[in-house]
């Protein structure tokens, strides 16, 4: 059976059947099918198109198949071009032929559009509590870690002294922006499609707004066309899909740098690291590698739709069933992505001495020209003369911190026995206590802050 | 003169520094790198860095440089490596060595993720006029074309009749929500990074809450190394364009489709039309295939910075740098597009009588459908009906409204004399008088709606 | 069982199991990791590794294992990591601790590696066929179609008549690029990477160049840590596809264009088109839309793979296990719609007289400039007269064949009577008979020169 | 001035005009325009449609205005459309109203896709000679490198001992396997459009062989309407340019980490480092994160055309005007990376020392596991057995080497004192000495190979 067979005699190609077929992938909205099913009865009931009679007995029927569908009994038929045709199918099975005034004023076209946004809105909170999840494994960390000073790097050369719960928290923020995006994108998916018909509308006194009531919907979609057009919904998931995985990625990339024996910041768990299958020694980061080579097939899939839509005019046309697999694959992706990651951040052992110590004296140079703009030299000329103080070290093969006073003073006459107190990173970065800085003081800040919009 | 120069001997290689330079680029930043300048030396005042007389000159010494921007008199050296080292180079030559002390406690890092935040946040709100200008110019033809039917199409296919009026908001709705994503953008675009040093923070007593008010923005980064890494503004902004551009290649899509000789819809004027070299009678819609044309280069943009992010571990990289280059063709291509686009509107001549034409009664099955329902049929047995009208009528070469009674009557008993009324299309439209529907009284309803919203 | 879990003693969390496995897409490379088992263990015994005993009991249990898969009694397990773990699992449990014997000098880096490049070696033919066969459904079209007229079209205007033919075989000689693309690939492709171990090389005297050829690769890699690390192949099969794909996606997008109501020139039948859930009179032209709408994910597997290429150092990491869900997506989505678009075109019904009709005298523009040169004007001047010509029929709503000697005559002496003889279409197809051209007798030649190069 | 202006009586809106004009970058080709204007007219003249003094005063005509390019003294004026247009007013003020005849025949369509294939085919050798100049920069390392031991990783943690020199051959072959692909590249781009008129072919008895020997191009393009819609030569141009990028991004990439304080292996030259405008101390590898930062763009360009080319029906649209930015920027960026990855390889310090020291005991694991194999036990149960003694030596905290030959004994007695002589990375590298492996050997006939094909 097809929804549409009447005007046609001959049959499908076997080949073009299954190129045309989405109920490979589409069967993943039955719920949200059999809600929207639900509600459309209750709308043609309130139109007056379905006695309260009739529309008890569809709602019975539909619930069945929302039964078997929970259960696993429900049969999916090689004849079911789609899940919308799945549904109906197996509703005329139960109550006869009453199924068929349920699609009146109804096309797939809108419906589809009606379940997909549907069953986008049920998995945000899903993707919103994995993302949360990676939060609160990152405050945690950040609680732990705080006593422990690593190096920060910029163009990954040594930087200047940071606390680890400062660079985790580093990665709390991004998190936060992509559940913010989230959000908004859910309050556009919340528009209803339902009741723009094929596209011009419903030919029935259907009150929309009632229905989008029902169902859960902020609002019915103001444009018939652009309501069965609109994929904008799913375009920007994927967008958000992309930048979440990139966070994920950026995460992953400098884990496993801080994983490798050169780094040797942080020591993996077994629990998350595998082996070679030819030198035993090995234990590699392959969660972390993998959160950044999913998150190519993110990009991917984000660029899947937007050259799809590109070329289409406006309304629908059979092109825009591809979102579907796109957005399904971004979700799974995530959803498994997430957790790992979050368990895998309170696996890592920290090696604390490792880090101490990859903070070189260098690291403090620009302590050094602070400590001589202090003494009143503006700044261009405190940064020049620690540059040279810097190399005037490395030429002498000496750390800056073991650099005998009288070699300052060659620089500048304003270097006192008090330069080497610069040397302390722990003073370096309590310096830093300005609103977002690394010091302890804005770091508890910044946790007390974040604990409370997370929690929100 | 570079900024960074004190611990290097050698020199950069000129290739090198050709391929390093961002000064060709940056510069149009030149007036929010001032900006940021002013506010920080200000900034400095308060935490004590400068003294109140110092931070007069400076500022008197930006304003000069800024003078120069405007006028267009400043002079950038081949040295100057970016925009920031060019303001500081000139505030010098101006001020002398006092101009020092404007870098104390500042890095590039903080300084030009704050510079491209602000021109950002300085040309959302022309882009937001572009959309709208377009929004207006769909909101004119609604009103003009308001008389007009035209045949909805779904798989390219003449689907179902609707208002000319109808198909033109159908438009609108996109940009709607372009506008409100770059709205939603802006606000997280405000997170000032200033004072974020190159990573680690400010290591005075500056007071980034009042930094971030002077400067406009809504607040303070919450977190040194994020701050300085973060590039998502930038990467959403690419997509709120490419998004934008989608929609404007579908409409443009549309309008090449109507623009044809076989569509005949619409009569391109000579303002936005060009011509061949060799076929003397063409008249091409150049203007439209340009907006869809483009549009490529601007998902292009998009994947361009998400592969590049994706690979970074977080904190500051080089590769960042290439973040300005995508933003402003991003932003330059709309900016160019959409005035074309919204003019062009206004240009085209509509060709009522060939829409009129094209709207064939086989358009009205689904009212054939419907007519069946209203005599009590269940919708999915009155489809299958309609359905075998329309091949009946196909096979014997006759339209359905010329298609005698006992013909209709040869698959049900149900039809009556009444069925050729289906056939009227203004009655069709008029039918669909839900919310959102192409009913004249729904679009006037619409066309209300999107005023309002506009107006906002 | 994994192949490293030696110096391991935690296990591998569940999740980060789920997420690491990858037999869930490589079994399906079950044929070639036998197979090039096979090749290994003698390349063990040539290097006195394995006994020739011991090679005979390793290859009759691999010759087992490969039953079983073909048989699909093969049970994967649980624990089998990923192909190559199932096939060496299987094997124990076949001849006992000899299996152990096989992995020696080997990685699962290179395995891998030559397992994917022997499934894309194996798989480029059927691909290469499904090109073909549309290739000889369009030369079949092309010769059955010989006598049909066309406007031609660019910018969607119509310019100029062309052969229907002519126009078939514009879309056969991208298909032969495709083609001589995957050619020059699989050489590359044959570059065998076993023997290079994790990264190294091979520890014992393999001989790599009858290892090679006893796989039927051209010749081995010439560097170890390349051989493991190298996608290029996978990368280049992605592009061949995608380009492939916007080769379909052309040819589909003129066909809906030519299957609307509209345009006219080609009739679905009912083998190669769908119809709707609402509308009955509908008939949707699915496949071709579905050609374009796939396309976009061929976009989405190539960016994926660059983008995560483009992140990574040299040698392997976990990342590159990514390649194959995106290659085998490009293989499948390609081999689905080649067949059914060679097919579909078949069954298109010629609508000869809608083309005939769409082919107005203002097409025979650039003839009338022609036939001026002709008459010794400069073409560029005979351009703008005929121009002129086009504007003045325009103005007095005439076709430029109805317009009287006299209104030529307004604009040049030279018109004389013989100017009505230019609109012939046919005459104008005719004239261009330069190689390469419309014109009867150069389609002719065109058409063997593509029977010649599709028999090759 | 126009080429198209006769049938129009209104003018193009300014605005419109500008985003039309593609003059801004399409003048890049003149000269190619000019060539193939030159060529034209000689085929013109063959074709009896120019006297032979006609042609030799066009050509003078066209010769002077190359001349005018090539010193920079041509004036290009607002009215001038594109780099066709321009050219052929120019060579109207030059030689007069004969300047009209060149165009006969040709449509800017077929000319502006020749004149883009000759821009490509003209600049393809140097790019290959760009890359050329890499791999020698790579040999020239490989040969002074050639007694330096590093450590080789997967997973970004330590593998197995290789030589410097073979690690930096790893990066040769693929440059190698993008100038092949340019070769091939070039081959399909040297089919010739001029001829093909707008779309239907040249009207008059234009030799295109002759045409095409005369351009230097392989063959005319076999059809019209292919030959002025194919963007293949420049989508194939864009993934060789993404994928010759992602080439240099990956050994940008293990630059980056090989620089880094904690890898150590290599000091940049000051002359391919910046520095820090805060931090006095930084040393940063700018030009290899611009190496990887600027590929994303090239991922950009290729996505661009793929999306665009799309949408397209066959036949020239305006949209394919945007292929010559998306080429002009891929050649740019290669053209300015390749020669400074070049030299700053060069200028690389290395660390033999820093190298060597990185080579852990444990990294002879896997010749651990060789050793057991020797003594007749089966890979996997040595892989095992070697596994165990990483995990004592670790458990004790002692390195590999160190540990006692009792302690090994307990694992197996079938180690004997001879397992001290595994632990020699030198021993190790030399036993990978089969084709393609890292033994000084094999490295020295890769060497070998490399150089050859190099030079052909």
């Amino acid at each position: 059976m097809t929804l549409w067979g009447g005007r046609f005699s001959g049959k499908l190609d076997p080949a073009a059947w299954a190129l045309n077929a989405s109920i490979g992938f589409d069967q993943r909205m039955a719920q949200q099918d059999v809600r929207g099913s639900l509600a459309w009865a209750r709308a043609l009931e309130r139109a007056g198109l379905l006695s309260a009679e009739e529309n008890v007995q569809i709602s019975a029927g539909l619930q069945a198949v929302a039964s078997e569908f929970e259960q696993g009994s429900f049969q999916i038929q090689e004849s079911d071009e789609d899940i919308h045709t799945a549904v109906e199918r197996r509703l005329g099975e139960l109550i006869g032929q009453l199924a068929g005034k349920l699609h009146t004023g109804r096309s797939r076209n809108d419906q589809v559009a009606t379940d997909f946004r549907m069953w986008l809105l049920d998995h945000v909170p899903a993707l919103d509590g994995a993302l949360r999840s990676l939060q609160e494994s990152l405050i945690q960390r950040a609680e732990s870690d705080i006593d422990v000073l690593m190096p920060g790097y910029t163009h990954l050369q040594r930087a200047q002294p940071v606390l680890l719960s400062h660079w985790w928290l580093a990665h709390f923020w991004p998190l936060q922006r992509d559940r913010q995006r989230l959000k908004e994108l859910a309050l556009r998916t919340s528009s209803l499609p339902l009741g723009a018909g094929a596209l011009a509308g419903a030919p029935f006194a259907i009150d929309r707004q009632a229905l989008a009531q029902d169902l859960g919907f902020h609002s019915p979609a103001p444009n018939s066309i652009d309501a069965v057009s609109d994929r904008d919904f799913a375009a920007e998931f994927l967008f958000c899909a992309a930048l979440a995985g990139t966070h994920l990625s950026r995460l992953a990339e400098a884990l496993v740098l801080f994983c490798s024996a050169e780094f040797g910041f942080f020591a993996l768990s077994d629990a998350y690291a595998t082996g070679s299958s030819l030198m035993p020694q090995k234990k590699n980061p392959d969660l972390f590698e993998l959160a950044r080579g999913r998150t190519g097939a993110l990009l991917g899939d984000l660029i899947n739709l937007l050259a799809t839509l590109k070329g289409l005019p406006s309304a629908y046309d059979k092109d825009l069933q591809e979102d579907k697999p796109a957005v399904f694959h971004a979700y799974d992706t995530l959803a498994a992505l997430l957790p790992v990651m979050a368990n895998a951040l309170q696996s890592l052992g920290v090696r604390a001495e490792r880090m101490r110590a990859a903070i070189d004296p260098g690291m403090l140079a620009t302590d050094l020209a602070d400590y001589l703009v202090a003494k009143g030299i503006p700044f261009r000329q405190a940064h020049a003369l620690a540059g040279q103080a810097v190399s005037l070290a490395s030429d002498r093969g000496m750390a800056l911190d073991q650099m005998p006073l009288e070699m300052y003073q060659s620089l500048s006459a304003v270097f006192g026995q008090d330069v080497y107190a610069v040397f302390d990173p722990r003073q370096s970065i309590s310096r830093r206590s300005a609103l977002g800085g690394t010091a302890p003081v804005a770091v508890a800040a910044q946790l007390a802050q974040a604990r409370a919009l997370f929690a929100e």
